[in-house]
């Protein structure tokens, strides 16, 4: 299982460098400076992470025990820092290695709360929360709406993911299996919605 | 008193309901999609008690613990994106319950607070927190100048509810009637800032 | 040793005098009420150390233990409030004086992680965020890009001040020394900053 424990650490950092990567690229669409660009990334990287600790109290918050997440977020800042006008036109390429973060961080964040000891339903949301609230405050920092906000198969994607994860958990599958089970649904659900387009229809006003 | 207790158990939810909804009908203003709505309800109806909760290191927090809570915040956005169309012809009816819900939350934050060894001023803050911070999260994940900051006679209502609790009580006064007291006079307070358009002057430029 | 003890603790409650008043300038601008320019110079003058006390799990949070930084934060939010019209003309008086506040912040927030046992390094972060969280929140609140994602040296000058005294620490030099050591080095570079208008270039999109 020691393969497996070392997969899952660079898995995690993978997913720590995406997220670094989307909001990184988020500061150079507001032409913000070097040391903008390394906040934003290691915001958006940690904040899902650092709002599920909050929230369940397990302080000091995780990047705060394990310097190498800090280098891998803040050696991208710098990177796309340099390299944006490159990667701006590679849009799209981010958007599937964020989907790939997005799988891992809705599974092992549910998996964190759970080893935490929150009920299990508790365990998904903060699952949910683990994956999406980087971005959430990345927007809000950045003056944005937030996006999770208007793409709804996003959170939805999340959710199935550390649902699964949970489900399978609660009925003594192999936590391996489970992992990469949730990994698997998240990732697949969020897929079809990037190549078919997929989103739910946002509210309209009407009148009666 | 199991009577007094299941009443504050279903006032406890319709504060929830309440701050939901005004979270629900901003996410209608930006046409957000149903995922939107969710959480939009929920940050706002939980955002007040998860700031209390955190400064006080009172974790996991409340609505981690009691599902019953998140079931009502999620109902009153799915109702909201169906029926925002007809509430909105409804905002002063909203206004109304909102009142509700602040002089409810002021003091039951403010007992939590006091109950968790805080001391008394310092509980009187938490409960005007409590009161006040899941409609300015709301308007800052909406992107707007938090409502809060613009009307003062708000605060203001919630700050001398939860202050007339907590002084009853360091009095000697039972819980309940300090309770009612302190929300009696947050409500007449926000209803007659409603009923008159009261409002403290805002700051204008002046120059000498 | 008394009266470095009394001098720290009147350099702390000027720190806070300081935040708040830019806090509640940037209050007068957005032309909000009384209730708005205390709220922002309270935001402003404990979001730093809430923020660092909250990733630590150190709770209640400072400000509810000490009532006297609460009344000092609100005197400021009033004050300014009759007197912005004065105070916006000396906006470069309120610059110097806020490089003072970062330097102080920034280390004292160092010196309060370290003793609160976490890693070097992390307490070094945990300065900078005591010193800058104050207005990154103060600038989410009021909608507003913050600006510390515009002025790197800003930021850099908190790293400095912050990592100098660290060290010194760790290499056994006395508190005090440390102390007012790495306040110098952070004012002295926020003051050639503000002196002589360094900053960093920002990113502009370029294409190959």
């Amino acid at each position: 299982m020691i393969g497996f424990e070392t997969l899952l650490r660079w898995l995690d950092l993978a997913g720590i460098a995406v997220f670094a990567a989307s909001g990184a690229l988020v500061a150079s669409r507001k032409q913000l400076d070097l040391v903008g660009f390394m906040l934003i990334a290691a915001v958006t990287g940690f904040g899902g992470g650092t709002v599920r600790d909050l929230l369940m109290g397990r302080t000091p918050v995780f990047w705060l025990r394990d310097p190498a997440l800090l280098a891998v977020a803040s050696a991208v800042g710098v990177l796309v820092f340099f390299t944006a006008h490159r990667i701006e036109n590679r849009f799209r390429a981010l958007l599937w290695a964020d989907a790939v973060g997005l799988a891992l961080y809705a599974v092992l964040g549910a998996e964190i709360a759970l080893v935490g000891g929150v009920a299990p339903w508790a365990a998904v949301l903060l699952g949910v929360a683990t994956a999406t609230f980087g971005g959430v405050l990345r927007d809000v920092v950045c003056n944005e709406i937030p996006l999770l906000l208007r793409k709804e198969v996003y959170a939805l994607a999340a959710l199935a993911g550390a649902a699964a994860f949970v489900l399978l958990r609660m009925h003594g599958i192999w936590r391996d299996t489970a992992l990469l089970a949730g990994m698997a649904l998240c990732l697949a659900i969020r897929a079809a919605a990037i190549a078919r387009g997929w989103s739910l229809p946002a509210y309209a006003a009407r009148r009666d």
